[in-house]
């Protein structure tokens, strides 16, 4: 139901994607008569909700009043009842944003060792390839340790749906020094180095802003404040250099004409910028796989969400973020409590502690 | 002597800026044998050397040992001796830039009011015009203190240079309403509000990273890791951008055929976004008037910075800064002393009374 369009977007994208994966099965979640068009659909089955998330409701709205959203509906089907399996293994949504995650992580919870989730997405780089990136939002003060985390299921997200094996995976920062940045930033590059001498992810050091597009690296790191920056900054640039572009072929009927001439090359040229292939942000460190759609997006841009999902729930990237998390807890030397105090994480660094006693 | 390419770029920049600016006069300051050339000048002398600080020196370097360093001399003409009036009105280097606010914070010191300086550059806009960011490196963690120092100072800056008699200021942060962001950022808004209230400056509100190219806002306020990162994050994209253009034109006879028949077309774009016409970054908080220009400046972009330094002396910016600081000082109802304490800024706070009563 959510994004700008809902169903009139998402559906053809659903339709496309069943006929492409025949054996995904899906589950529609949302209004029944906005859904009707899919009830007769193979490998589909149409979960009703009586409500629906609006783009700007409050978290408050989404947590508290709307309970029988169609978005809180669809994470509870990652949620096991009585030990029986869950009925979805991935949930996508093109809804709020802040409401996915709060409705997440309210259903969910977080996984044992995560402090907190993120949100990871990818941009294209030069090599044509493309740069994951976490977190881009949720985490607007972040310690050391939570950076450490989110490298561990960075790495975890770009080995299961991109199929690397070793993510070179960079600290942004503004300097590549290991002597550069805020005391935090100074204290993750350290637990990152500790981490990758412990074989549980590939660091490759301090990364600059640049580095997202230039293919040097797989996965940026970075809090959610200069991520959501870095992310809005880039697609600001682009939008007005897409404007300028229009501009100057429309200035007269010569360039008007030039255009015309151009356009198999500005055509290739916007593929390998179109921020729609890249579609489809994971929601990290939950215990359950989340993807959230653009609000914008079109159905080609969902499917590719879609497609991100289902490679995601596929490659068991559950498992991965958690045995990275865990592996990485029991390789790595424990922090002195003075260290976990003054990030002012002690207590969650106990929790952890507790948590992993758990698992083992 | 600075920058990649030294004299052989800033000579001719020089020379091209002296026969614009009829008024202008030139101290060049660096080693003789380089700056031979220059001798026989109108308006122009050359103020000898005997060192120069490379681009990798360290700042230790820069400061204790390089001591007749064509940097230091050059910063040096900013300050009066003995009441006499100092010989020159700005300083102009394409030098290391970590040294050169190390030098120029050491041999000036900080205005009144002002607790760091900061590094102020500008980015073409969607509507033609630019948008001028700060901090974009100088300072990692800023308090809110220091954001509000930025804004007036880059408000300074706007209005000398740019001649924008009430520039819009935003605060960059990730999302628009007051309640987003951290601590700092919260109350930095705050303080912005309370400055704009009394008239000290026009605050629109917090700006995303989009907002820096769509020409809605004239001044940008960060703190230089997010400013830092928000330029080199728009650097690498621009980078990835061209290159791409340049690919898919230079693919086969046919599409080479098409860039020549575009190339007007392309130039006009180029230009619209080209770097070079925005060069000249400007310290500011300083007891005197230093600018910096990219270090990989060619004659074009070095004699832009040289213009802006021109227009930031002729418009009095140093006044300018000066006096905005201490009148929103006395403007400003004073924080209690625990939201002082809770930014960490206690002694800072204290330093700016007493500066403000040797002031007045």
């Amino acid at each position: 139901m959510g994004g700008d369009h809902g169903p009139s977007v998402i559906l053809p994208a659903c339709q496309s994607f069943l006929a492409a994966h025949p054996n995904a099965e899906l589950l529609l979640v949302g209004l029944p008569e906005a859904l009707a068009g899919a009830v007769a659909w193979p490998r589909c089955r149409v979960v009703p909700a009586t409500e629906v998330v609006l783009m700007d409701d409050t978290i408050e709205v989404a947590l508290r009043r709307k309970k029988n959203s169609s978005m809180r509906v669809a994470v509870s089907q990652l949620q096991s009842v009585g030990g029986a399996a869950a009925a979805a293994d991935v949930c996508v949504s093109a809804g709020n944003t802040g409401a996915l995650m709060a409705v997440s992580r309210y259903l969910l919870k977080t996984l044992d060792g995560i402090d907190r989730p993120a949100i990871a997405s990818v941009m294209p780089n030069q090599t044509g390839g493309y740069t994951t990136m976490l977190d881009l939002g949720a985490n607007v003060d972040c310690t050391a340790e939570h950076l450490l985390q989110f490298a561990l299921m960075g790495t975890a997200l770009v080995t299961a749906v991109d199929g690397k094996p070793e993510p070179r995976v960079g600290l942004l920062n503004i300097g590549e020094e290991a002597i550069k940045g805020s005391e935090t930033i100074k204290r993750a590059g350290e637990l990152l180095r500790q981490a990758a001498a412990a074989g549980q992810l590939n660091f490759i050091g301090n990364v600059e802003g640049n580095d997202i597009f230039n293919g040097s690296v797989d996965l940026v790191v970075c809090d959610g404040f200069v991520g959501n920056v870095a992310l809005k900054t880039a697609e600001g640039l682009a939008t007005m250099i897409i404007t300028i572009i229009r501009e100057e072929f429309g200035r007269s009927w010569l360039t008007k004409l030039v255009a015309v001439l151009a356009l198999p090359v500005l055509k290739r040229f916007k593929g390998r910028v179109d921020h729609r292939r890249f579609n489809g942000a994971a929601l990290l460190g939950l215990r359950g796989l989340v993807f959230k759609s653009h609000g914008s997006a079109d159905a080609f841009a969902f499917e590719n969400a879609l497609n991100r999902a289902y490679d995601a729930a596929r490659n068991r990237l559950l498992d991965r973020v958690h045995d990275r998390i865990i592996a990485t807890l029991l390789a790595m030397p424990l922090s002195p409590p003075n260290q976990g105090a003054a990030a002012g994480n002690s207590n969650d660094s106990g929790d952890q502690a507790i948590n992993v006693a758990q698992a083992a």
